[in-house]
């Protein structure tokens, strides 16, 4: 169930601050310490946002009962971005590099790879709008509010938007179990689109016989995969190093 | 609250028969299409393990409401190993890592990590007995039963430990950001302990005394931090490759 519309814990909220993300009101537990989120209801005084003081039972029933440190906001629907949008940016970027997430259906690991893409500086994200977790509350939470600094595409052709990628020059990366060439095997000098597949299935044929480069993470152990946000941390990761980018 | 003995999903339940750890009591999920767990089954006839057929909402009760795919199991207590039988196997290495987790308290970074861990050839774990998730159903599902593969260590006396590791030759390597050194400034050619530390406070500060080197992964974005278990996945997987272990 989408609880799109919803985010809450401090570190969450004061990155939707600092994104500039429309809220609508705030929910504060009537018995927290107000010394410690003078910040956020400074912003909200300036700002005419509404603060609704509630019981702290009643944050939780808004939160799921998720961990909410007392503090939760209401924010304007995610606005996602035109793909034109992030193929303006990422064609901007000195070494562009951009993200298709094809079909990740747990929201806290769609949250987490986004935290992981924001901090290696990758902005633009593509997401399929079916089979795909949408932007909701666990995710804003496992995210750590990074979403509100991403471009994040939702499009149901994602086929056609490779094409486009690889008419502007992108190469194509897809990460599968099913080729004997590692992250390591290649230099990254052209722009990049890196296909990250489900958790389940992986990156879909369909998909697979667009791209023109296929790896895999080097595997000692006995268990022959790793969760997909920590598979999609190395290869990110790894490759902003091979392109010598830190 | 630690639900100790129960583990399910049927990938984990393979790994846990693969690995040999005691098995009292299989639930099977009456409805169960017995073709899909046939060798499952088997291996229950072939040892005398009681196979109790129940409802499918029975199982998710057993299973606490998480998904079980129609098959649990009892097992044994998970026995930890002790350090000493950690420190004999891990010096057996040809390049000595061991890795010691300072207080995670999700099970399913735990879990998580532990399943990077295997993955990457890495057999040896601490973790402290206070201020840590223990080996719970969660984390055996989290790992997709890697636990089974490993030698995981639980110890009180953290800083004991180090000081041992030091004693035989260990390197000590802490992942903080309060360093201005990166994962890649160093060669790891000595044996190492990686410590991996909590959620929100990192590596306390008593064992970051205790440390040779502290470390960090160089970030590009405004969040400051990763998901602990993509951080550990980044960090152990580039220690690997900067010793060209891939």
């Amino acid at each position: 169930m989408g609880r799109e519309n919803i985010v809450y814990g401090r570190k969450v909220i004061r990155e939707v601050i600092s994104s500039g993300i429309l809220i609508n009101k705030f929910y504060v537990s009537e018995k927290i310490n107000k010394e410690n989120i003078k910040d956020i209801l400074d912003y909200a005084l300036n700002h005419d946002i509404v603060i609704r003081y509630v019981k702290y039972s009643d944050l939780d029933v808004v939160c799921n009962n998720n961990i909410h440190q007392g503090i939760a906001a209401k924010i304007g629907e995610y606005k996602y971005f035109k793909f034109r949008e992030c193929l303006e940016s990422v064609k901007r970027e000195e070494s562009p590099f951009v993200l298709i997430l094809d079909g990740i259906q747990d929201p806290r690991n769609l949250g987490s790879i986004l935290r992981t893409a924001e901090g290696m500086g990758i902005k633009n994200i593509i997401i399929p709008q079916k089979r795909s977790s949408g932007i909701t509350d666990v995710v804003w939470k496992s995210s750590m509010g990074a979403i509100g600094n991403l471009n994040i595409c939702r499009n149901n052709n994602i086929p056609y938007i490779i094409r486009e990628l690889k008419n502007e020059g992108f190469e194509i990366v897809a990460t599968t179990l099913d080729t004997s060439k590692t992250i390591e095997d290649y230099k990254y000098i052209s722009p990049i689109a890196l296909i990250i597949g489900n958790e389940e299935k992986g990156v879909s044929q369909e998909l697979l016989q667009l791209c023109d480069i296929k790896i895999k993470i080097p595997m000692q152990g006995k268990i022959n995969s790793f969760n997909v946000s920590v598979a999609s941390g190395i290869i990110m990761y790894t490759i902003k190093s091979i392109r010598k980018e830190f």
